[in-house]
């Protein structure tokens, strides 16, 4: 029998017992022994529970689980950093291996965990940090090994993929559709890490560090949210054939690695674009296999649970036949995560401008003496003096857009810069 | 050092050296140790090749490979059933490990196949045999283990895919496509085993038996080809709503398992429906992830290549590392594979029938007294005495189908039966 310590009872651990409990059979053959949950931190022993959960086994002192000589395994599903992170370091310290699906810790403290895991024998697994229950880090890992990984991109957060699609399908406004998928639970009530992008940035350099094999530096991803897409952009990129996704991008550059966060002009053709409401995809390219897409929901008690437990299976299994699998340390290669001013991209763009003779010979201009070539130009004709227009450049390095950007502004004609969103087209 | 021996050098088994040299140093640090092609088993031992292999590595006796104390690992690119699967068998009682990727043996001879290797503590891989680069396998057996599949869907061969693919896009008849297919080599000359369906059938019982954890029968399943889809139906089904597909199903029933391969009215709106030209798919539900899918190229050189190197790159790690990892069998469970017959399908029904007063009366009645009601009739009329009748009926067990069809033969105003096809709907 192999005894597991689970850290935190909330939405995704009470998915792992409810799993652990319906599939019992079934995982007991596939890691040739019974498990059992030895011990459960939680904050509140009182609390009133919708689970099947022997009272006796709650704790709520850390020191009955990562103390504790019966327990092997520790499943730390608390979430946040700290004190996440600390009981992490304390159960490896204690010769136990590690599940985890804590995105934050992996994609911060990382590199860290998997060496001191490396020196003590054991094993860190955290298939359940990114897209939930579909398959990807493990067949990263694993299945694509044998492939020299170009370019990830990913759908990572399903809250702001609910909420684009709803904008995309209803046409409502970003505040209005927050307010709802608030209610139904589909967003926090602090919403800004997944709105912002930072929840998405997470997972893309978790992803990012194991097709690389390197570490990334949490603060050098380039990070933008959705708060500042309009219906009207979501329109507009309908009419010029593409939708709007909250893409988390990962590519080799030239000069290193190219990791960012943000609004994407995808093509409506891609799969990718296919990709709604709170599902979440990879789509990845390697110089063996090629393209690759994997699909499906990316968050919940669930599908989270069932990546937790598949960790909990692969590693009890091991530590039952009494192999020792230390994880390979993915750091071996030094990469720069290139700066965004760096990076070359299409960009959408939209103005306001007087509808006046001259006024887009102006514009081009400016662009033209910033290296900015225009690969689409939609100038909406209205019976007001104040029109739309709607450019889409060439690629062009990050830094000439925003030097454009500030002359741009200095024309007389040109009323207001509303739009500024990155177009994926070249390599996807 | 760990030394394999390659059984065959055709398109695969190029694919493979190909990216060991590629990728070499990436893959060393992975296994922790390097790779070297000690042995390659080939027909002929003075034919040209477009390979950067040193000749002396080659052989065309078997015996300097399974007999060699060597190697530690044989890698099977023959393919078809035999010599492949002696070699294989060979190959394991010598205590080395195997790599595969032959869908035939494994869905023929995988159960004595992994049985032996657990007897003599090797280990077998065959990601290769399914799917192509997709990660499938390896998901299904580690990543998917938490779950209990329910059902199973792939679009499982590039070949069939392609022609229904062009046929759709362009409205060519199949004959005509498939021709197209073999002069740009993604049909072979003899096309039968893609065509009729045998191909996607070896892996659905492949991939069903790892996800119902039994052993499958491959003569129990049912397969039907796509060379009697006509573009009429195509047409029709695009006007109702779906794409036709050649699709591998798995699924629990009541009684059993319902495992089948045959041409499929799928909803325009399901994923699977985007799948084109030479992508593979397979699309699952488990009761904790819910739906995921993976999608990629199912077939080639390079896309297997890749999944074969990655079983080399696994089953290395493990025999470098000193470690003793047998199969798990997955037959622990007796399941029955019902018999079509038994099963319930949607069905659309094409028929020409004489435009009189009375004759739909006299369909539905049949229809009627046999159990069989109708969600849809479609109806075209045209100026002439015979005119199409298409009907979709809801799920009925396929021998009430058929003995419903042997009347509707009867009826004199019928004159010809034309298309049978099942809707997949309900479930998926």
């Amino acid at each position: 029998m192999i005894k597991i310590g689970l850290l935190g009872l909330g939405t995704v651990g009470s998915g792992v017992v409810t799993i652990m409990e319906n599939n019992k059979e079934s995982i007991r053959r596939k890691v040739g022994t019974s498990l059992a949950i030895e011990k459960v931190l939680v904050k509140n022993l009182d609390k009133e529970r919708d689970l099947d959960i022997d009272s006796r086994v709650l704790t709520s002192n850390i020191e009955d689980i990562v103390y504790n000589p019966d327990i092997d395994l520790v499943v730390e599903l608390i979430g946040g950093e700290e004190p996440a992170c600390q009981y992490i370091k304390e159960a490896i310290n204690r010769g136990k291996s590690v599940v985890t699906a804590n995105k934050l810790v992996i994609a911060k403290h990382g590199t860290e965990i998997l060496k001191l895991a490396r020196e003590k024998g054991v094993q860190v697994s955290y298939e359940g940090s990114v897209g939930g229950g579909i398959p990807i880090i493990r067949p990263l890992k694993e299945s694509l090994a044998a492939n020299r990984i170009h370019e990830i991109y990913g759908i990572l957060n399903g809250t702001t993929n609910y909420i684009l699609t709803k904008m995309t399908r209803e046409g409502r406004k970003f505040q209005e559709v927050l307010a709802e998928a608030q209610k139904l639970g589909y967003a926090e009530s602090d919403p800004s890490s997944d709105i912002e992008g930072y929840d998405a940035a997470y997972k893309i350099a978790i992803l990012a560090s194991i097709a690389f094999e390197t570490s990334i530096d949490i603060s050098s991803v380039y990070v933008e949210g959705i708060d500042g897409i309009s219906v009207d952009d979501i329109e507009l990129a309908r009419e010029l054939g593409y939708v709007i996704k909250l893409l988390a991008i990962g590519k080799r550059c030239e000069r290193g690695l190219d990791i960012r966060v943000h609004p994407t002009f995808i093509p409506r053709s891609h799969p990718l674009a296919l990709v709604s409401d709170v599902y979440n995809a990879v789509y990845l390219h390697g110089d063996a296999v090629g393209d690759v897409m994997s699909y499906g929901k990316g968050a919940g008690q669930m599908p989270t649970g069932s990546a937790v437990v598949a960790d909990i299976i692969q590693v009890a299994r091991d530590i039952h036949s009494g192999r020792v699998v230390t994880p390979s340390l993915d750091t071996t290669i030094k990469h720069r995560v290139v700066d965004i001013n760096e990076i070359e991209n299409s960009f959408y763009l939209r103005l306001q401008v007087r509808d006046k003779p001259g006024v887009l010979a102006q514009i081009t201009k400016v662009l033209g003496d910033n290296k900015v070539s225009l690969a689409s130009v939609l100038q909406k004709h209205r019976l007001t003096t104040v029109v739309p227009l709607v450019l889409i450049t060439h690629p062009v390095k990050e830094q000439f857009i925003n030097k454009s950007l500030k002359e741009l502004k200095k024309i007389e004609d040109v009323v207001s810069i509303d739009s500024l969103i990155r177009v994926e087209e070249e390599s996807i």
